[in-house]
């Protein structure tokens, strides 16, 4: 690469470590796999059959890599499905709600609104605790057993990129129910109870990889539900179960990236490595917003996301602050800071790929910012 | 590259044009859009905003392209979704039945059977004509309009993978009943009377790019049509019609491949281009398989695919003959050409992408395979 990489922090599809896109490009080339002498190892891999001995080496270490990285039980089944989280918001009630018992929901923000629309169509839905009353501006306390405790299941998402509010830990809920997570954007970032969760999916687009690829782990006795409705064969888990993810053709390529970004991550560290990292990360760019008088953190102390930092600016002229805030950040390569327009401001999206460089760049650059204004 | 590239002949996801996979891997690395001076233009395909104007810019060229090149009509959506072929034959009934009035089908193999089952699980459902008595080697006669002038629709696969059967033209059924078509498997191949289709949907892995992309293109009215049972946010046309494709995060990478494979396309001179080269290519393969007494051509003239050529090897040991062809093949750099199981014998997927020079090779190879035998 000839010019300066950007500081990217957009919300995603987000940045990749560059060693990965290094490898993914030679693989777009030729796949050539150690150890593999067939015709397709001499082939790109956007060539070969999702059947072939090739591509199986790279489909089982990337579910291996989900098991040993992600820290996903061996109990839970692995998929890599299409659709993106958006398409989860219907399987998960599509495949999981029981007759006469409601799907709970926790809402959190945009996200879990879009899983409780889906819910709604299909049948009962209850959503048992909310932020929204100060625009989800922190994670709300866990409500008492009694009110989802004839659940179907329980569905939090786990870290909201528009508001940027995180659950510390994923919250224990006793056996019955089983617990459901969007973890879409935080997934793989630091060890916070992957064990509790009975069925998780997260777009890979965040943490994992590039669009296209819906990483979803399920355990076994929820494979097994018998759904209430006429389901279609593509939308059910059994039948992605039962086949190993090759009922029809996946996204081959977006399995690569994965493993190639499982990879990374292991040589990092997993979970315990990423996560001291991305603490590091968010407590510097906090530290500042918390210290500074121009800008707001708008996400409640308890509630913060390592991974969507957002913030507002303050002051008489807050639009024209903000807005010469994104040019002078865009001058200086930083891409992607502009806020969702539900919250406004900014938002610097560091997951785990972003560098901890680019927060000492970003922080060095806000300082200056606001010594100046 | 250093190693000879194999001869490619999979069934998919299937061969890509080396510049495309060049380019591609440039785009991996940096996108680098003429003209374009923001800082995604410096960042990786993988890594940018599908909101972003960069990103914009390849999803609008493919748009047109599939306009352009694949001659989609105008009136016409493109849309591109996730999921493959196996999501549209649920789709396709979810949102285009009509109470009181049966979908029917025209069965002309595994994937039509496959649509038929999903659309037999959520209503009336009618197979008006079908090829099953003599295992698919041909497309049967199109039946009597009376059979399905009620329809909600009539849906047929343009071309059968498995058994090498092709529709030479798509069918004129007249006015009222909509043709919907699968054209995973020979879209773009040759002027095929796409102009008839009024919804029609390809899996990219085989003539337009990598596997986990979907391109669907569906006339107007057909996108106002108000479902009959509950259809899901993600399942309707609807919702990605509203949102040009962007409604959830699309495989942005596979919009850039599929944009790369059409720019090519383009340079060859469309559908017209590539049906001269496909006419040649196959007609040069079939030409070697009725003149020999060693292999045994599986389609009936007249139903037989330029895409996909089937065979089974004759002779008292056929099993036999079958395994020495096919190591032999292999040795000589032939990858993919073991056939399905449905029919046995050989298969070779000679797509757009599969040059000419690649059929001379074959045919070479099998003429001195059948003189030593």
């Amino acid at each position: 690469m000839t010019r300066p990489r950007p500081h990217n922090v957009s919300a995603g599809p987000a940045i990749l470590p560059v060693e990965v896109l290094e490898r993914t490009a030679e693989a777009i080339r030729e796949l050539d796999l150690p150890g593999d002498t067939s015709l397709e190892s001499r082939l790109s891999i956007l060539e070969i059959s999702h059947r072939s001995a090739a591509f199986q080496t790279i489909h089982d270490a990337a579910i291996d890599l989900c098991h040993e990285v992600l820290e996903i039980p061996r109990s839970h089944k692995v998929l890599f499905l299409q659709g993106g989280a958006s398409t989860q918001f219907a399987m998960v009630p599509m495949n999981l709600r029981r007759a006469d018992r409601p799907a709970c929901y926790i809402e959190t923000g945009v996200w879990s609104k879009k899983a409780i629309t889906e819910s709604k169509m299909l049948g009962e839905t209850k959503v048992v605790a909310s932020s929204a009353a100060t625009n989800h501006d922190h994670i709300p306390a866990m409500p008492a057993p009694e009110t989802y405790a004839n659940a179907s299941y329980l569905h939090i998402t786990s870290n909201n990129t528009i508001y940027g509010t995180e659950w510390d830990q994923l919250p224990e809920i006793g056996s019955d129910v089983p617990l459901v997570v969007d973890l879409s954007s935080n997934v793989g970032s630091r060890k916070m109870g992957i064990e509790r969760v009975a069925l998780g999916y997260a777009g890979a687009q965040k943490n994992l990889g590039p669009s296209g690829v819906t990483v979803v782990f399920v355990r076994e006795d929820l494979i097994a539900r018998e759904p209430v409705g006429v389901v279609p064969t593509m939308l059910r888990y059994s039948t992605h179960a039962a086949e190993n993810s090759l009922y029809n053709t996946p996204n081959t390529f977006g399995i690569l990236v994965l493993r190639n970004v499982l990879q990374w991550m292991k040589g990092i560290g997993g979970v315990a490595g990423m996560g001291a990292i991305n603490e590091s990360k968010a407590e510097k760019l906090y530290a500042l917003l918390d210290a500074s008088s121009l800008y707001r953190a708008h996400a409640k102390v308890g509630s913060r996301s390592r991974m969507n930092v957002t913030w507002t600016l303050g002051g008489s002229d807050a639009d024209g602050a903000t807005k010469r805030f994104l040019a002078a950040a865009e001058a200086q390569g930083f891409c992607g800071l502009k806020g969702h327009r539900s919250v406004g401001g900014c938002r610097a999206s560091i997951y785990n790929a972003f560098p901890e460089s680019g927060i000492d760049a970003l922080c060095e650059f806000m300082r200056e910012f606001e010594r100046k204004a």
